[in-house]
């Protein structure tokens, strides 16, 4: 694109006529949708113009990663309270929550060697939630595997071995998203598997599709009577690596060590704002994120992206000058990433008895452009919010489409009639997701702006109409 | 998003069977999409496992820029002749155009100085059809405007200034084609207005919204009855620094070194390459980018992605062994950028008589996600392209909107039946427009090989079915 298009200049008044002829003609026809479509255009214009959710995410992700029981994440919890008194909320507090406390250590490495030859390094990092090493780290030979089926299928074989878990995942998918659902399972039940059958260690191919040795954690699960082994991501180039050594040597093995462990729980928090509703305050809609994330990176893809824009979608509301009908409120979760304590807590919380719950949106996929939501309701409420497709055309996230939620919001699922995920264009975000890659170099501040728009349009939408 | 999905296994059969049934259904109601659906899923699925868009990529820009009549732009044209004959096209040829021949020269810079106190540097560069300086630069007072009308308005007092363009896109629109399109008429023509009052130079702020100083070019025309002078963008940054000099100090003046000049015009060449129809071989679907790209990066968004695009759709058709019915030709023009010589010599070229296009789609947006396309045409044929958005669906490209076309396609608008624009999620193209920013690391492979599969669709879809 590059020749010249004539300058606007010239041509305002015109286009003011045609516009108030347009208005006219739907005022006319009783468009219900015009007037929610220029708040959606108001929200637009702010929010483009002042980009509040990247400063607000800069802030955010400046005080370092914010791993469930860490310091950290103690500060960001005050900080996102600040934040949403600011955004304009009518009431903001928190409602404790008890934790698990992992902490990484300072050693994670791993290094491959075949007998006779110099051994190799592997770019490595502990999966959450994984044993530690003693100091001298463990050394074992190595046995590759698909998945979980396979590891089982060998059963003895196994003993005594570091099983490595090797599955890409399968990027001829066009949803990142559903080619991540059919490879995380080695990384979440892998290690269990592996330590049942007797394994010493574990490593799992990173869950991503970029093409760098960049390893990507997350958290493994030991049931309670399988002992806790070491487990740990391995960077795909490594994985690569390890795998043709694998297939042209004959004993294979790898030295690991690792410092990570498990701490006791501590308190916690998710922290709750709300603009209450100006004729049914007991209609609840949450605009649902987690302040926790990964310690790699900072997480502002996974999950600050969502944090800022539940802030942001909060401010643009009160910014546009919108009183809700219903309560709008923020619920910013705590450790989702190893262990859902903050969304179930929200659930259990006994005041939840006497609110009305009647709609939840997740933003956990990255402050990326928003396509449009996804949506899990009974088919009356489906197509209420489907016919509001319009209202979102101008920011191009108009799709609504059937399934949605998130995990912090699938505690709540029982208790209230609309689960909904603010669904965005994915194709970069496993580059990032739970890697040092994680950070808000990566947010592109209009993208990130524009979901908060979104939000902030379906919450006015639910919060004025209902469903 | 992290907690673990369940992974697929055991669940295939299931899907299978459920597969079997919806085509047996669909097969039964006739539905005329579902052959093209999964055509479309094939070519996705060959698309994403090969990312043949990337590789192509990579190769065409570490040959460097490719300014119009430069050395690299004519060995870009030479690899892209074999990379249309490997793609599988039935014939490759190329015809010759005259294109200009600016060059930049090596000096490009210029400092503001306030007396008294000591000169800054501002980031800037030449912008294309800008005439050079001599060796000892210029130098001359400066009047900051915001428009062309502005300037003009101001008569007699330019004369002997430099005259500064300081329009910003306005980036409280969503749409940043339509922020560009408000303010490149400063780039554009505001030279050739300001050498009309007698102004000895002139800087432009660049167009972007992104947040660094790095200056954009593009080109700059002038009149034949007006003396050519220097023209340069300014870094944003820069040209807020000048901005807020010129505010608050009495006399302000720059300094400026340009080594531009236009040499003799050269030829050069469109390339040209076809999959012969095999029902209406004189049908013609053109797929349209451009070759030339501006030469402070190295033209990876503008246009080599919609080079490569159009190269990959073709061996994509070929693969999935889509035998199209109508000529799907690609046509890679050269001088998009400063003279449109590529788009007027097809157009013009005497054996276009004896052929009937059906259709013409540009994709000069750059290799970012698709979200579909724009189309002129005449209704009914607009209706038929609008029927065919649920084949795009799976892709996440099926907006079709009115309004299409591109530049390098615009001469042949009378001759042709569909003007079509891939249209692609635009949010940081204009972070790398024109500048040192626009290189291959700033595209995303499986983003840029979404593209292609999007164009291949469509050309199908026209080939096959008509309009």
């Amino acid at each position: 694109m590059s020749q010249e298009q004539k300058p606007a200049e010239g041509k305002t008044m015109k286009r003011i006529a045609l516009a108030l002829v347009f208005i006219a003609q739907a005022l006319a026809a009783g468009d219900p949708g015009l007037q929610y479509r220029e708040l959606v255009q108001r929200m637009t214009k702010d929010g483009l113009s002042s980009l509040g959710a990247f400063s607000a995410l800069s802030d955010l992700t400046a005080g370092g990663p914010r791993l469930s029981g860490s310091e950290q994440s103690s500060r960001a919890i005050e900080s996102l309270q600040d934040a949403l008194k600011s955004s304009g909320c009518d009431s903001v507090w928190t409602e404790p929550v008890m934790v698990p406390h992992w902490v990484r250590g300072r050693v994670e490495r791993a290094r491959v060697s075949v007998s006779g030859r110099k051994s190799i390094a592997l770019s490595m990092c502990a999966l959450g939630g994984s044993g530690g090493t003693s100091p001298r780290g463990i050394v074992a030979d190595v046995i590759e595997v698909h998945s979980i089926d396979e590891a089982k299928a060998l059963g003895e074989a196994v003993r005594g071995k570091i099983v490595f878990y090797n599955r890409p995942m399968d990027r001829s998918k066009f949803s990142p998203g559903e080619a991540y659902g059919g490879a995380v399972g080695q990384r979440g039940s892998g290690a269990n598997m592996a330590s049942r059958l007797g394994a010493v260690g574990v490593l799992v191919r990173s869950m991503t599709m970029s093409g760098d040795d960049v390893p990507h954690t997350g958290s493994t699960h030991f049931d309670d009577s399988v002992k806790i082994i070491p487990a740990a991501a391995l960077g795909c180039r490594s994985a690569d690596k390890l795998s043709e050594i694998l297939h042209s040597s004959k004993r294979v093995r790898v030295a690991m060590r690792l410092d990570c462990r498990t701490l006791p729980d501590v308190e916690s928090a998710n922290v709750i704002g709300e603009i209450r509703g100006s004729e049914f305050p007991k209609d609840i809609i949450v605009l649902a994120a987690h302040t926790d994330s990964w310690d790699k990176g900072t997480g502002a893809h996974d999950d600050g992206a969502g944090c800022v824009h539940v802030v942001e979608a909060l401010r643009l509301l009160k910014h546009a000058d919108i009183h809700p009908k219903r309560t709008v409120r923020a619920v910013l979760y705590i450790n989702e990433e190893n262990g859902l304590k903050g969304g179930q807590a929200y659930a259990a919380e006994p005041r939840r008895k006497n609110e009305h719950h009647i709609a939840a949106i997740e933003t956990d996929a990255g402050g990326f452009t928003p396509r449009g939501f996804g949506v899990s309701t009974d088919s009356l409420a489906f197509e209420t919010i489907k016919s509001w497709s319009s209202i979102f055309e101008s920011i191009g996230a108009d799709r609504i489409r059937k399934g949605g939620g998130g995990a912090d919001i699938s505690p709540l699922s029982a208790q209230c009639k609309a689960m909904i995920s603010l669904n965005v264009d994915g194709q970069r975000y496993f580059d990032y997701h739970h890697s040092a890659n994680d950070t808000v170099d990566k947010v592109h501040p209009r993208e990130l702006e524009l979901g908060a728009i979104a939000l902030a349009g379906l919450a006015m939408m639910i919060a004025q109409e209902g469903i």
